[in-house]
């Protein structure tokens, strides 16, 4: 009478799922009725960390995803495809599917819900953001009575990791990350961490859900951290923010009321005012911070990665199919499906309205703060802050943080102080919350 | 079609709550299946925030609980009576009930929740903990996965602001309580707040969810802030420490896995080292740190309290009971049940293993931290610092943290201490994280 599972892959995630689930004194009575029937790996006598009979470990992945005995198929294989083949011709047979992949579901959630909504099934991916921490349910249920004005995370950890301690040792980029690497809290190719990508996927899901409307990936705009120097953070710090890889959604002023709002969604290095919640969130760690009406503030808080925090996620979107299963629901539950079909719309890069940090170098001569003080004028800049902050050898550094300003705007106040002859270059310009 | 609510009491978050389901645009699309059909009021003709029709209003409370119209009874009224027999007759009757009353849930959950399982209907608290912060639900679910092993929060947003501006402004409680109370942070009456009552309320009710089992109040330990001086706020600081108001649920090791465990629970004001999560949580915010297996950690952070937070926690309540409903499940869906009927067993607060801070004021004498060090050897209390701080008049101040050492033995040396000669008084002992 229990309820089959087939587990697609038996990595670090698959592990500790199982694991979890085989040692279920102590957790929830539910998980007793879940028999892990099916488990489809590469290797099937590769020593494992877990025991499983025999008869269980497959070669045949589209054998599981195609078997009548099969209840649920979670995926843990990670990567796009055979993981997106393999979600899609489970829905197609009626199977409910636990993934933790948040690359497929960034790129091709449009046709998955699609497919699980028109077959009846349920797509569930707590795993998919945030390790751990409850974020992606509490989204669909509970927040979904607020109107959510932003979303706003730090959703990953090697990023975060290797900014908290440039900014506590005062080190390079290249040197953490090197030795972040080394230590294997990177990957030997870092670019989908430091570049941005895994926190647009994952912006692009929460916002999807914040929003209740689907998300063009390539509509997400983003910004690494490879350019972010030791010397902006010294900066930022003087000036009272930490620099945080943040990943955003937010309406677009005035908040619409439509399922499917204009919004900014984004991801890029950003100075946080260390008074904000999201500054204290340091190394491995992630949080997403939530704001609506009339909840105001609410912020999940945890480990973004692992196999423990994982396996939590992963078992605890199974303890749900279960409970629905169990409860034999005449129609899908609505709170755990993903029933919306408009697009948002996003607002290009140069429409965001919010403060700027930049530094200069310029020649060390009389008048240049006015300079450029003039050219931001011409083009509606007005700066918050300007501060004179040393020299680079022959030449002058000055930090200017601007009042919320028009990213076009900016840019374009810019460009024209690039041709000034006093100005010698423009090393930083970020972002600041 | 909607489901009928019958609302009890329209004080500041039963209006907050109607005036979210009137206003559902941009919400849960669920949300608009919900009818507010009656009201339940003292005084049906006071002019009001909210517009109703007059014939939704009536005194008559016990009516609308067993009003067979009535799908949902929504307790928003306070206190111990008569929510308590509104809720239960509202039960008898067959009615979900959502209520935000912390008050009743920690003292009568036991017959509540038998009664409602006998019913078969389901009794919602998201609102009795933490405002609009979603924790009662992921306690239920999704982290109903782990084995938890602490709930440690920050419940109380008055005590929490109280001691925030202690903490920044070097202020003394007193002065503090009476701005607080000029301000509307806090109540005429301070009572349930300051000595940590209302906290002993919540950590009852999560402790409940956490371990799965019920808790007697009255095996609560509790102690408030009156005691908290800003001399040892200010010692604290030094000492690399945070003075709050902690609720504990603990299991004592080793880690239990019957779902009645042996627990630590308690409120009490506590030194938290500084780089904690919840060391950064200011003013009337609330926040509360999960720890489990596998999930490591998991913290929930938002205002604690509040007509707008308070009603999006019992509108998310509200929804999903609409969505039990709508999907009308043949038995009660058990992620939304509170089904657990053991007591857990609560440990006495003498078997207690924690740090410990003191604070000593003695005679100027020579020889006398070696003294109470004799002391403490004596009762197996060994020291972490110990540091000689200044003076109070002709007396010397010496302030110590201990290593974990068990309650009772510390309070034998203590009572020791109390009786040398060279030792004038213990004006300050606190719990250390």
């Amino acid at each position: 009478m229990g309820v089959k599972l087939g587990i697609l892959g038996l990595g670090t995630v698959g592990t500790g799922t199982v694991q979890l689930i085989q040692d279920c004194a102590g957790r929830h009575p539910l998980l007793q009725d879940v028999e892990i029937y099916r488990v489809g790996v590469r290797s099937p006598d590769k020593p494992r960390a877990v025991k499983l009979p025999t008869s269980v470990f497959t070669t045949d992945l589209a054998g599981i995803v195609t078997d009548p005995q099969v209840d649920i198929v979670v995926e843990v294989i990670g990567g796009l495809e055979p993981a997106r083949s393999l979600i899609l011709k489970a829905i197609e047979h009626g199977k409910h599917v636990v993934t933790a992949n948040k690359a497929v579901i960034s790129r091709f959630g449009d046709e998955i819900f699609t497919a699980a909504n028109q077959a009846g099934v349920y797509v569930m991916l707590e795993a998919a953001v945030g390790g751990g921490i409850p974020v992606i349910q509490p989204l669909k249920q509970s927040l979904s009575v607020n109107r959510i004005h932003a979303v706003t995370g730090i959703v990953n950890g090697t990023t975060n990791y290797i900014l908290t301690r440039m900014q506590t040792e005062g080190s390079s980029f290249d040197d953490v990350l090197a030795d972040a690497q080394r230590l294997g809290y990177a990957e030997a190719d870092p670019t989908a961490d430091v570049d941005g990508l895994d926190a647009a996927d994952k912006i692009a899901i929460l916002a999807s859900l914040a929003f209740a409307g689907r998300i063009k990936l390539q509509d997400v705009y983003c910004e690494g951290i490879r350019q972010v120097s030791k010397t902006d953070i010294t900066y930022a710090d003087k000036l009272g923010f930490v620099i945080k890889l943040l990943a955003i959604a937010k309406t677009v002023n005035p908040p619409p009321i439509s399922p499917s709002g204009y919004l900014s969604v984004r991801v890029h290095p950003t100075l946080v005012p260390k008074a904000h919640p999201l500054a204290s969130i340091n190394g491995v760690y992630n949080a997403i911070l939530i704001e609506g009406e009339p909840i105001q503030q609410g912020m999940f808080f945890g480990p973004g990665a692992g196999a423990g925090p994982t396996a939590s996620a992963v078992s605890s979107d199974i303890l749900h199919l279960v409970a629905a299963l169990k409860s034999s629901t005449a129609t899908p539950n609505p709170l755990l499906t993903c029933a919306h079909q408009d697009y948002c719309q996003i607002a290009p890069i140069e429409e965001l309205v919010t403060r700027f940090y930049a530094r200069f170098l310029t020649k060390d001569q009389p008048g240049v703060i006015g300079k450029l003080g003039t050219c931001f004028g011409k083009y509606g800049v007005s700066l918050e802050s300007v501060v004179q902050t040393g020299f680079q050898g022959e030449l002058a550094e000055i930090v200017v943080v601007t009042h919320d300003v028009r990213e076009g705007d900016f840019r374009q106040a810019l460009a024209e102080i690039r041709t000034l002859e006093t100005v010698d270059s423009i090393p930083s310009l970020l972002r600041v919350l």
